[in-house]
């Protein structure tokens, strides 16, 4: 058993922990950075195809572009391509291309706006799914929509699915209408792990570790293969014990701060103590941060990347959005002019206990048309839970027969569709699910949770131990202004490293 | 001189008139209507065209349809036919048809978040003209913009001027983004009057002149022709005096009464004493309700309808709307990040002095497909000031020139574009800004304008003659939920109506 001493410690080597690092070590304060998984990057993960191609499993856009600290900085290094793909998104249906002259656009942004009326992040009381606004919207609007609308609209509301990453059964009338953009997203073309490595680069720099990254663990300033197991605070010594198992060599080791700031997602931080991958607290969490934890959910938002041949689908269009069949239960309940949806309320997923319909439309999907955006005959599939979970189960079987027809579908709208949908070369798919350093992909917003004060909450961290604010907490998870997002999480981690610096210099005073 | 004595008038028999009528009626308050033009309606005024088709020179659309009373009732009576013209936008500039791939609108939106994140109507400091927003938009954003999009993206955001009817150069940046839509736009087929009818109809009935609407005049509840001079209020005996002027016969006709709803509209009031139309006030007005008539503006929307033989233009598209070339000014200092935009601060319009650029492409103009609306081989096309004032100067000379290379523009996209673009048979256009009884369309959103302070403050209406709340104001004007619509007026008049039926059951207690 090693034992380090030093003044902070970074759990996680994601992008808000080596900022978090940075700051740190920019301002004078030793610091460390222990890594569960045998890589850095965390969620944002560059992979490499069965063809040689890149493509992220974890982030892929730069959000908020309005708002997006990271998004200049890479503009102003002007190292990394990007591309912004809203230029244009096809609609289909189990019928095929959904035309604009049925208007289910038009229909989508006043669905948004009732939703913004009748719901507000403040009105806690009477949160209810997407699924159950999107019937009171139908049951008021019904006189001046559609057969065609009253049975399409709701499912384009879907597509906020494909946003955060749960079903409409769960997502939030309340929340998901806070959920500002601010400003247009850019797809990074050169992977998000440049992004993560500007900044891994620049932490080596400062750390005396130079231009070559892997110094930084042979310098022990990083830490990989090293699973946090229990954080005891003494009391009497005034320091943190950080009890860690390295997970090749089972090996035990300690570290002992004063500080830490703590980036394990928000997956790891709500497992229960005896949890597979749970870390214990000692003493334990105070009840307002469990409670924040309890009231914050994590959703799974999951990618396919397919790689084909060539190029069969249309080129003229950034995205390709596939509607779910209609609810044929939710429509016959509206033309009744039921008042009562009859939707059940819950806030888990139900899980897929066998294969969707092979006619496909079963779930909402958002087709990337990679080829727009370097050239390559690829798609990207987003697709969101109860489907992650079970695709990312099994993704070689069974992403290509749920994506198969909607493929077909958007082919079958070209002039010369091909008679059979060719199957791809390669499929590439997330793991967040099975990755028990993740469990699913970021920050949800489910019925009934506490988004925004949960966050604040984890943002205070008061209470914890001697109640000095020696625990902080980073991630995409513990930030509004770009939550659920990589600029939010790194953001997260210059903010708290600034909070343990201001620490620091008051103690000497 | 006659003199008539009824406990309430009501000036002006616009939709917000006549339903403040209505509602005093069945609360059993005696009322009467002045009406200046000699004609009812006010800026509702449904017009035959030369080929006998119905156009709408006033208010053409049910806005906020998700919040619209006047939309519900009218869907509920069902004798209204409407038309939601949101299917598509087709985008033009100089050059021809702007394609998807070149992203305005993706930009457009972004631009619109960028107003609100940095002007807010609370923000009364550091308000701007939205042409000045959008060169520090453009300034902020230039790097991630292409050529064509920071020539003519800010283009687009002249749309906005289509919304309210004045300039770029004056229109508010802190008020543009507080002017938040509630829902789609749904086009009345059958022509506003219709519905303005219907709520005459229905104050007919209860004033026991049965369905002819006619018999208003004849049974002294509504004064045609009355043009309102002077409104006294006598503080002895508690009663206000106005003094009108009939407009055919010059007759000096006197009122008498304990309340007045002033429907008159803001550029009415705003006129200073001796101006031609003005309403002189005794004792006058206090002086919060004059700031807040100062602080408030008045735009001009012109409406122009042009009807051909037949159909030449695109069918497929509901809407056209050409941006005007780019400002080669801006786009330059853009181009040099010069921090200052060097745009002139101003809060009224410059007059056309000289017809145009003949090559057109000098005003942002939006083309309405009526063809895809009824049928009919017609356009309507909606301008702004100072565009407005200097085409209704004389339309039938002034409107073709300036329109008719636009079209030629619109229509050259389509695979069999007629050589020569055919001139129209009839020309049809708003006359608001010459009208004596308007002097413009409807209230604007100018640079500096106190918009949501000022109209409270005509709301309270507090302050004037003995203050005892016994002058009310209506009108477009006068409402903050639905401001410068018809429904918005038809609210107003319910609830000033409602506040004097109060005031009068509480001086009977």
């Amino acid at each position: 058993m090693t034992t380090v001493r030093t003044d902070a410690i970074v759990i996680g080597a994601g992008i808000a922990g080596v900022k978090a690092s940075i700051e740190l070590t920019k301002a004078g304060v030793s610091n460390i950075i222990l890594e569960a998984r045998d890589r850095t990057g965390g969620r944002l993960n560059t992979v490499k195809t069965p063809n040689g191609r890149s493509f992220d499993l974890g982030a892929s856009w730069f959000h908020d572009c309005l708002d997006n600290p990271l998004f200049e900085k890479t503009i102003a290094k002007g190292d990394i391509k990007f591309y912004f793909d809203d230029a244009s998104l096809n609609l289909y249906n189990k019928d095929g291309y959904i035309h604009d002259d049925e208007r289910l656009v038009p229909i989508f942004e006043e669905m948004q706006t009732y939703l913004e009326t009748y719901w507000t992040p403040k009105s806690r009381e009477n949160d209810v799914s997407i699924r159950e606004a999107a019937y009171q919207y139908l049951l008021k609007k019904k006189n001046v929509l559609t057969d065609f609308q009253l049975k399409n609209a709701p499912q384009l509301l879907r597509s906020f699915e494909l946003w955060i990453g749960s079903s409409w059964d769960i997502l939030s009338a309340r929340h998901i209408c806070g959920d500002k953009h601010l400003g247009r997203n850019a797809f990074c073309l050169d992977g998000w792990s440049s992004v993560y490595n500007n900044e891994l680069a620049e932490l080596s720099q400062i750390s005396g570790c130079g231009d070559d990254t892997k110094r930084l663990e042979t310098s022990n300033k990083l830490y990989l293969n090293t699973e946090v197991k229990k954080i005891t605070f003494s009391d009497w010594r005034k320091e943190i014990t950080i009890k860690t198992k390295n997970t090749k060599t089972n090996k035990i080791d300690t570290y002992i701060c004063k500080y830490i700031i703590c980036t394990a997602p928000l997956s790891i931080l709500k497992l229960q103590k005896n949890e597979v991958g749970s870390i214990e607290w000692s003493p334990k969490l105070p009840k307002q941060i469990s409670s924040a934890l309890d009231n914050l959910s994590f959703s799974a938002l999951g990618k396919i990347l397919f790689e084909f041949d060539e190029v069969f689908w249309p080129k003229d269009s950034d995205r390709f959005f596939c509607l779910p069949d209609y609810d044929a239960e939710m429509y016959n309940k509206v033309k009744r002019g039921d008042t009562n949806s009859g939707i059940e309320i819950r806030t888990s997923e139900k899980d897929i206990k066998s294969a969707p319909d092979a006619e496909g439309f079963t779930h909402p999907v958002l087709f990337l048309n990679v080829y727009r955006m370097n050239g390559a005959p690829a798609l990207a599939c987003l697709i969101s839970n109860p489907l992650t979970k079970w695709i990312e189960a099994d993704p070689q079987n069974r992403a290509w027969p749920v994506i198969k027809p909607l493929l077909a579908k958007i082919v079958s709208s070209l002039p010369n569709a091909p008679k059979e949908i060719p199957a791809p070369k390669s499929i590439t798919c997330t793991n967040w699910t099975t990755d028990p350093y993740a469990r699913g992909s970021y920050t949800g917003l489910t019925v009934h949770d506490e988004f925004e004060d949960g966050i604040q909450t984890l943002i205070d961290a008061k209470g914890i131990f001697d109640g000095k604010g020696r625990v902080r907490f980073a991630g995409e998870h513990c930030i509004l202004q770009g939550s659920g997002c990589a600029h939010g999480a790194w953001r997260s981690g210059a903010r708290e490293a600034a909070e343990i610096v201001k620490r620091i210099n008051n103690s000497k005073l």
